[in-house]
Formats: C-alpha cells, sequence, structure tokens
C-alpha cells in the first residue's frame, strides 16, 4: 500500500493579500493588485508535501463561499468536511515601498458540536489509512480546546502536532508522535538556551522539534537531543514580495520544516537526518516565491551542508 | 403613478471592517470583530433615501460569491444585472486606540462589452418608471470613460450625475440635470472661494452642487448660486467608530448630500430649500451610527437653522 501524509487544517483561510506602494495610516489605498492562496498550516504543509512529491491529502472543515474559493485555489488532493459557517479570510498588505508586510486574520467560523462530531468520524476513516498524520494551524471558535488531544487520541497512525498554546498543551497530554511548538513560547517559558530547551523537552517524553529561524533548529527525543543549523552565507538572506504569509516568513518557514518531519517520519529516517533535511527544507522555503513553495537547488545543496550536532 | 428614484451602482463592493486595537505596520493582527456591509455610492444613497421613507430602487451589476453577499445584505428594492466577474470588497482597518480608519478598496471585476449592453436596455425599462436617476460612484474595469455619459443619453428621467475625473467629465458633456463634483477635485482646478467656485460652475450650464464639509455646501444653477452652512455649534463634530467609510466621513456625508438633493428634485423644492435640506441631512449623517444613517432629530433641527445666503 502506498504511504499518504494526511494534514488536518480546521481553520483554513482565504489568505488574501494586497499589494500597495506605501500603507499610510488613515489613508485610503487603491488595491489594483489582489492575489488569493489557500491557506492555514496544514494546507500550506500539504502544499509543500506536494511538491516534494509525496502522496499527500488534506482534510479539515470548510464552509461557505470562502470555502468554496479555498477548495477552488487548492491544488493537493482534498477531503473536507463541510460546516454550516463560513471560513476565514486574511488579508496580508504588502507594501512595496519598504517591503513588509501588515497581516489581518479573522478568527474563523464558529463549530458545533455535531459538526465536529461528524468531523471526527471522518477523520478516524482517513487516518485509518495514512502513515504520518499533521494536525497544524489554530483552532476556530466553538472547538474545546481539548479538540487536537481527541484527534490523537482516535488517530490510528502517528501524529505530529504543530500548535500553541492551551491546544498544545491539552495535545501533549494525549502523547502525540511529535510536537512543532512555537520557539517563542518556548523561550518565553524556558529561555533561549539550545542545550536548556532540549533538556526540557526531554522531560515532556514526547520528540519535540523547533526551529530557530536563521539560526537553525532542534530536535530533541528520548533517545538524545540535536541541534542543527545551516551554513552561515544562507542565513539571514532578505525575504521577498511573494512570500507575504507572516510579517518575516517564519510562518512559511515553520511549515516547510513540518512538511520535512512528516515526510522523514513517514520514511522512518534517523533523528540527526530528519533534522537536517527539516532544517534545509525550512532554509530553502525562505528564498521560494510563494507560501508553501521551496527553493530546489538550495534545498539539495543545504541537505548536504547542514551542520548538525548532538547536544 | 407612485414617484421612484432610480439609483445606479455599476462598481459595488462588499464593504468589511475589521476593529483591531492599533494598526502597527509590519505585525499581525487578530481581527476579532467583522462587520460586513453592501457599499458603493449609489447604494449608499439608496439606503438613505429608503431610510426618508422615500421609494427607491437600486440597480447596477452584481457578480460573483461576493455579489450574492452583496445583495443578501441589501436591504433597499434592488434589480441588478448579473455579470461573469465577481464584485469587488474593500477592507476599513479601524483603529480603536486612536480612532483613525485605513481603508483599502479594490478596483473591482471587469466588465465585458455584452455585460454592459444587457446592462443598458434594462437601466432604459427601470428610467422609465423613475421620477430622478442617480449615477454614484466609480466605474469597474472594462467600461469605458463615456459609460455615464450614455446612461445620461438613454434615461428618460432627470440624471444627477455623483462621480469624478474623465467620468464626469465626460458624462457633463451629456447635459445630466445637476452634478455633485467633489469639492477637492473642483478646488485643485478653480480655487476654494465659494463666490469662485460657484462662478465657474454657471460656466458650466449644468446645476452643481458640491459639500464643503463641515463649512456646507453650494449650489449653483443658471438662475442663481447660493451656499449653505450648518450652525457653528455642530460643525467639527468627532465620528465615531460605526461610520468608517472613509478616512473622515466625508463618503457617507457626501452620499445623504446626493440622497437629499435626489429627492427634492424629485418633489422639485426650490433651489435654496433644496441646499439647506441637503445640508442638514448630510450634516446629521456624521453624527449617525453607520453609512447611509442620518440621526433623525439632528436632521430635523438642522433643516430649521441651516443658513444660506445668495452668492
Amino acid at each position: 500500500m502506498v504511504s499518504v501524509i494526511l494534514t488536518v487544517t480546521l481553520n483554513p483561510a482565504l489568505d488574501v493579500t494586497y499589494r500597495v506602494e506605501e500603507l499610510q495610516h488613515g489613508h485610503v489605498h487603491r488595491v489594483d493588485r489582489v492575489s488569493i492562496r489557500a491557506g492555514g498550516k496544514g494546507i500550506n504543509v500539504a502544499r509543500v508535501l506536494a511538491a516534494l512529491g509525496e502522496r499527500v491529502l488534506a482534510t479539515g472543515l470548510v464552509g461557505g463561499p470562502t470555502g468554496d474559493a479555498v477548495l477552488a485555489e487548492l491544488s493537493v488532493p482534498h477531503d473536507f468536511a463541510r460546516i454550516s459557517g463560513e471560513n476565514r479570510r486574511t488579508v496580508t498588505v504588502w507594501s512595496t515601498m519598504d517591503c513588509r508586510a501588515t497581516l489581518f486574520a479573522e478568527r474563523g467560523p464558529t463549530v458545533g458540536a455535531a459538526e465536529w462530531s461528524t468531523f471526527v468520524g471522518g477523520f478516524e476513516r482517513l487516518a485509518s489509512v495514512a502513515e504520518i498524520v499533521v494536525l497544524a494551524g489554530s483552532l476556530p471558535p466553538g472547538l474545546p480546546d481539548s479538540a487536537y488531544a481527541e484527534l490523537i487520541v482516535r488517530s490510528p497512525a502517528p501524529v505530529i502536532l504543530d500548535t500553541a498554546a492551551e491546544p498544545l498543551r491539552r495535545g501533549l497530554a494525549a502523547h502525540p508522535a511529535m510536537i512543532t511548538p512555537n520557539a517563542d513560547e518556548l523561550a518565553a517559558a524556558i529561555g533561549s538556551d539550545a542545550a536548556d530547551l532540549a533538556e526540557a523537552c526531554r522531560e515532556l517524553a514526547v520528540p519535540v522539534a523547533f526551529t530557530l529561524g536563521p539560526a537553525g533548529a532542534v530536535l530533541s527525543t528520548p533517545a538524545g537531543s540535536w541541534s542543527a543549523r545551516p551554513p552561515s552565507t544562507i542565513r539571514g538572506k532578505a525575504t521577498g514580495p511573494g512570500n507575504p504569509t507572516g510579517t518575516n516568513n517564519t510562518i512559511s518557514a515553520d511549515d516547510a520544516f513540518t512538511a520535512a518531519l512528516a515526510r522523514g517520519m513517514a520514511r522512518r529516517t534517523d533523528p540527526q537526518t530528519l533534522l537536517a533535511d527539516a532544517v534545509a527544507l525550512s532554509t530553502a522555503s525562505v528564498v521560494a516565491p510563494a507560501t508553501g513553495d521551496f527553493d530546489p537547488v538550495t534545498y539539495e545543496r543545504l541537505r548536504r551542508t547542514v551542520v548538525v550536532r548532538r547536544l
């Protein structure tokens, strides 16, 4: 049987980008260039995996005309459940004068209990044929903080959990195969020293991987901890206007990082290679023209040059 | 036969307002409050007229899911023509910290020649039962600058033209019953002295009415010119977050001004009363909770206290 990676996006978005010459607070801006893309972390992860040639299936919750637009724009295989509410939009204003992105993210639709039950049933069926499941992104209003924990408990396949705050803490208790917390959150709780972070992660008894932006990433498992960093020549590369998901591209890089972890885990790659590959891919995504893409030449070069060391 | 005022909105919009605490350039903003409203100058004028108890019919061009949303939100009688393109959105970011609105306006769908022909035929039928026609707002891409001129020529009913730039200049040559140009544009061409403006308007041989913001308004006809201003106590009143159409509320006030002119012309009101009423209504709209609304108590008080003088 061919392995499939299942990605779950419970709060997808239609990501709209307005390109303006200069964002001026209190002014009227005529927007001549509007670009639209299906968004949400799970969808971005699926897009990266599809670009890598992996067999992937995207699921989640869609509703309303915006949900239709998300599906119409989504180029990867998908099987989303319908909800009565309408999906959210995000609006990114890209100011060409100073190359800065300002993002406005709606919260998303309110999901009902019956809709959630229906989704969970469908999820179990889809996960039963998956090699790896990726749960990624925020929860829409109406879902309890335990939503990801419930999916982890129900999933027949190992789960990578890529979320934050209470849904992450609740999910952790359900023992996912790996978590990819936000480094800023971790640092706020533990500090920013890689060895300290690795030690704290080991105590969680769940493998943890997180990026440190241009400084690389850390992977901590019960068997050991490693850090990896790209060669200095690639670090701190400026980002372009085609990649405006976040204010500084870390969202896109994080999604590529998670995608690489999912692929590596599906292939049972050893930890050092897994981490090196994830750092190479996330770094290559920073120089890509759009969210969910990556630069394949940079990726291949970095795979061979990323330096991994044991902590 | 009961008189109907027909308003035409060729480039309607779904006006979306995001309320944020503070707009920070280059940052991510979580938007907890999203409000949605059908927009476009003609639609706003129709809404004011309906609130005044006038019989009104709104027409124009709608398409796509955003067009559906515009119609769903539109509470006045309407008969719009369908186009294959999708209507635009405007996004207003209302910063509660400093009470400032930052507006992003998409350009709108590209309208095809066949779609335009179909609309013009329908317009002639609707205008044949109208007492007054109001053509208001910008043109969507694909329509020639002469689009309003063509409608003026075809209309069996007198037309008020409320637009700007080349569509206004072309429309003027088709002899509408009245134009309501933007005072800033007029001032840039002629200067800001009310008497100078009135003199220039008389030379156009078409009645002209325009607002000067809190300073009142001017009406110039071949029979004479008048200026009117509200009592000083009402001028310069601060605007609230419920009325974020423009950056300083002049769009809403202008739409109320045009609505009052349309009603007065349908009733063949004398020029001084017409101008006083329009100033009263536009001033009352500035203190209203939402675009297209007005404060009826302020309106009634101002109708009696607006000072009109001949220029």
